[in-house]
């Protein structure tokens, strides 16, 4: 392969991992803002945020636009090839977050009339998830499997957040009925918020095969790798 | 590339559809027994369901295992590149049914000592949502954009009876507060089977670009190719 498409190759490695990040920062700030616009009842917010969901669309397509002329002209290997079909995948979560911040944003839509806030965790677990995405990012494109595993670890206490909410806020529902609506809108969010967080463990266990070319999936998180 | 050695790719794009199918056959099982769990409070049937995961989390690594070389190897162009790169992003779409239906399956076990069905449309939610997970999978071995492009157009039916279970039940759980902890996990079921019938039209909308070499993702439906 002559030298300067090789250059070339790597020129496009390098905007690949550079256009997952942008996905990325979007979508957090996506989760930033939808959650944002719950607690707050912001429906101009709710509403903005709902309109910019086709520039993740966008990214996701575009993507995979770049990525299989990737496959297809210079025949990667090993590690180079790990990185393109993760970012094929990586592109799937991302897009799914950003549906999730579309469905919070619909929330706050829905209770726009009810602003009380039942579930006092929710901007906790908001900022823990996107915690976890960033980190999933980052071990992405700095290829440090440790990173990517803290990320997984991590899952657990969203999880745990989780089953705290149900628990503090059902007995409340159940008590008074006229919560029953916001209690459950609210769940779901946190449900989505949980949703979040297993993306970002997704897309960390897909960072640790692309590493160590061994996959952690469907096993217990090990204390180290 | 000598002749056997092509036999031997064709072979094991063959194997590749073939191993997509049998885990998307066992898919839709977890689907129906799970919803059969929940609607007759049949706690064994839940737990054997749930146990049976590890086999769908098997196909998801295993069918990975097979694209890589299938990339490496044999450099694939074209339609057999989108074939291998679009199983690669189906596995994900499968696995993540087979979360849907553990998690069906561990509000059937919360539900036990509560076996009244509100939510009286559920098993005609999950039957719709298992014929789009067939069809998507069908459409993918036949190469069949039509199909995938009927898969799509579906999924706007079991958001209608989504919305149509919440208006029914939410009223309900105001009502009468001691409704509050099975209405809740029956909307999350129906929000579940949503989500299933969201990951067929994902896996739809991929085989309407392996065929076509088009992305339809991101757009409104179109009534025909």
């Amino acid at each position: 392969m002559p030298q300067h498409t090789d250059r070339r190759y790597e020129e496009e490695l390098t905007r690949l991992r550079q256009h997952i990040l942008e996905m990325g920062g979007l979508v957090e700030r996506q989760i930033g803002d939808a959650t944002r616009s719950l607690t707050s009842g912001d429906l101009e917010l709710a509403e903005a945020t709902i309109a910019r969901d086709h520039e993740v669309n966008h990214y996701d397509v575009e993507i995979d636009d770049e990525c299989l002329p990737l496959l297809a002209l210079h025949q990667p290997a090993a590690r180079d090839l790990r990185l393109i079909t993760t970012s094929l995948k990586i592109t799937t979560d991302l897009e799914r977050i950003g549906d999730m911040a579309v469905n919070i944003c619909e929330r706050t839509i829905d209770l726009h009339d009810k602003p009380q806030t039942l579930v006092l965790d929710l901007p906790r677990m908001a900022d823990l998830a996107r915690r976890m995405v960033r980190e999933s990012l980052d071990a992405f494109v700095r290829e440090d499997a440790d990173l990517a595993l803290a990320v997984c670890q991590e899952d657990d206490e969203v999880d745990d957040l989780q089953q705290e909410m149900f628990e503090e806020v059902l007995p409340r529902m159940r008590q008074d009925p006229s919560l029953v609506v916001t209690g459950m809108a609210q769940l779901f969010v946190s449900k989505y918020l949980e949703r979040i967080a297993d993306h970002a463990t997704n897309i960390a266990e897909m960072v640790i095969f692309m590493v160590k070319g061994k996959s952690i999936r469907h096993l217990s998180v090990p204390q180290s790798l």
